[in-house]
């Protein structure tokens, strides 16, 4: 039996709204597409060989059996880390000039950084964090810890 | 107002029972953790600096706000690229072997490649794919396009 190496090449939202999705992704944070199919999928690169794909619910649905698709967002966070405390709080006012919504500003956290969120049209929580604790290796290997306030 | 760069580095699963969650990924898979905090979180690298967290959506939502913590799994899917045809079934195994749930058996799709899903004990979906349109440059740098079946 294979072994499934530790490892995520896609993350698919699931939108409502695929033109609004897109309107804040590729034209509010002006994050450019690798491959952009009008009314059907948006790919987007968020990290070395990572892809973000905006896709219609109803269609990954079909796909990808009884999923939620009511008003609610998912129970998930999308973590997006800075190199420093005030940057977190220009990208929270960056996401709500891009028509993303302020659900919490920046404030310190129990593991020794700073963090808020902000959510997507479809209500994806995005965490922006200056963390001291969190550091990628050259060669990309990360390391986490808990860091004293 | 900073630029977001368009960058994940953590995806947060908010789960409703850490213990089968850490069950399923740490001792099913055996994926080892980075960080394992029990009680707490699991950090779990997938990817080049990139972490998949686990984390009660309890814990989740007192940071994130508003989010759905009900039974229907969330709208989204974790895309898991294979080199080969037979490694998606096997893989899908795998993970019904370590706990999972199979949602749809390996199948060709429309861009051209072959596709199968399961979902973790969350309901959270993975797709298990061969997708020949798929690849990763030495510099990270991903290309995706539809391929004619």
């Amino acid at each position: 039996m294979a072994y499934m190496k530790p490892q995520i090449d896609i993350l698919t939202l699931g939108v409502r709204d695929l033109g609004a999705a897109r309107h804040f992704y590729v034209d509010g944070l002006a994050w450019e597409p690798v491959l952009d199919v009008p009314g059907e999928v948006v790919f987007i690169q968020v990290g070395y060989g990572l892809l973000l794909s905006l896709y219609g619910v109803e269609d990954l649905a079909s796909e990808a059996g009884n999923i939620y698709r009511g008003q609610q967002p998912a129970g998930i966070s999308l973590g997006h880390v800075v190199a420093d405390e005030t940057t977190v709080t220009e990208i929270l006012d960056r996401a709500v000039a891009s028509g993303g919504s302020l659900v919490a500003p920046a404030q310190r956290r129990s593991w020794g950084g700073v963090s808020g969120y902000f959510a997507d049209p479809d209500g994806y929580r995005w965490e922006v964090a200056y963390n001291p604790g969190f550091n990628v290796a050259p060669d990309g290997k990360v390391s986490i810890q808990a860091v004293e306030g």
